[in-house]
């Protein structure tokens, strides 16, 4: 079953036009995405070679062309996510403004990027159930939120906040986010654009000495 | 199938003692603490009555002497979890105390509560997860972020914040008590203690003018 085997597609295939196959492109991407969709709408359980080859119209003997096992394919799916999820995107914040503040704004936005960040929380909020059963998507998801608090904090410590208060301000300011996502359905669009201003502020405010 | 039939256990029985049935008293509550188990270890597809009959050494007929179907069993897990999540907490922590900065405290240690804090957030995560695939347990969920973050608000009122801006500092503090359970292992003890003292001033310190 680990033979590199050619890719050999089950159904007929379409002659090729202009050296591309039509259907069925059979990167590593494409295995990847259909795993990641069934993760998403069924749960890890049922991301399968043998039903992931059936869907795609390939042989299972093609799977292995890319992949060493399916741990391996999980492990990709764990390392796309995480590319797109945490490394791209602060990369882009990072090159988007150089202000710290501007760039703390750009991350309290992220929830409210339309369909994007919709199928960005389904797919995270997949990745999480199935971390509670498994070290290694365990381990994908505590280095995820672990990195985007990181680079929280550092805007925080730029802005001028102690470098324990930063962490703590990320921590908090990452689980509004969070939540903002995992809980879409529970205000209204209005209340969702209030509450981000607001916590624009309340985050980025200074503490008063206590007792004050 | 839907026979209200008399629960006969598979393997021998030992003789009542008392009146009582030593192994299986097969309440509807050892099904449902059985359902909550394999849901939050293997997920929602595992929740079947065949083999949960199987795991208690019942027939498969004895459970619907306690339920219409499966349907209904996985109804009274969600409603389980609510009462022992947010309808007991709400009152438990109404009765502790009656200043409203004391059960905003108390609030804010729920995540600290070691092994019963642990499993009450697996649980709740295997129904958020569920909830992504599932109409009623997306209600189900919804409502408890309801009632809790409505319950949160209601203190924040009582402490003198507008309406408002108390929904507003309500969903931030349940977004990071939610992130504090579900983000275990990325902090330290004393970090954890840090923050909850930093979260404490934090939420409940009153805005500066805008410009201020």
């Amino acid at each position: 079953m680990n033979s590199p085997a050619e890719p050999s597609v089950r159904r007929p295939r379409k002659p090729r036009a202009g050296g591309e196959v039509a259907r069925n492109p059979l990167t590593p991407d494409t295995w990847i995405e259909a795993a990641t969709e069934v993760l998403v709408n069924q749960g890890i359980d049922h991301v399968r070679v043998d039903l992931l080859a059936q869907q795609l119209g390939v042989t299972r003997g093609s799977f292995y062309w890319h992949f060493k096992d399916r741990e391996d394919l999980l492990r990709r799916v764990l390392q796309a996510w995480r590319e797109t999820a945490t490394e791209n995107l602060t990369v882009r914040l990072e090159s988007a403004h150089a202000d710290p503040l501007e760039q703390l704004r750009d991350v309290l936005s992220l929830p409210f990027r339309g369909r994007a960040a919709a199928r960005a929380a389904r797919i995270e909020l997949a990745i999480r159930a199935w971390a509670r059963r498994d070290q290694m998507a365990r381990f994908a998801v505590d280095e995820a939120d672990a990195s985007r608090i990181g680079y929280i904090a550092q805007l925080f410590s730029a802005i001028g906040f102690p470098v324990l208060e930063a962490r703590a301000r990320a921590f908090m300011l990452y689980g509004y986010i969070v939540s903002e996502s995992q809980m879409p359905s529970l205000s209204t669009e209005a209340q969702k654009q209030e509450r981000r201003a607001f916590a624009e502020r309340l985050f980025t405010q200074r503490l008063a000495p206590p007792g004050a």
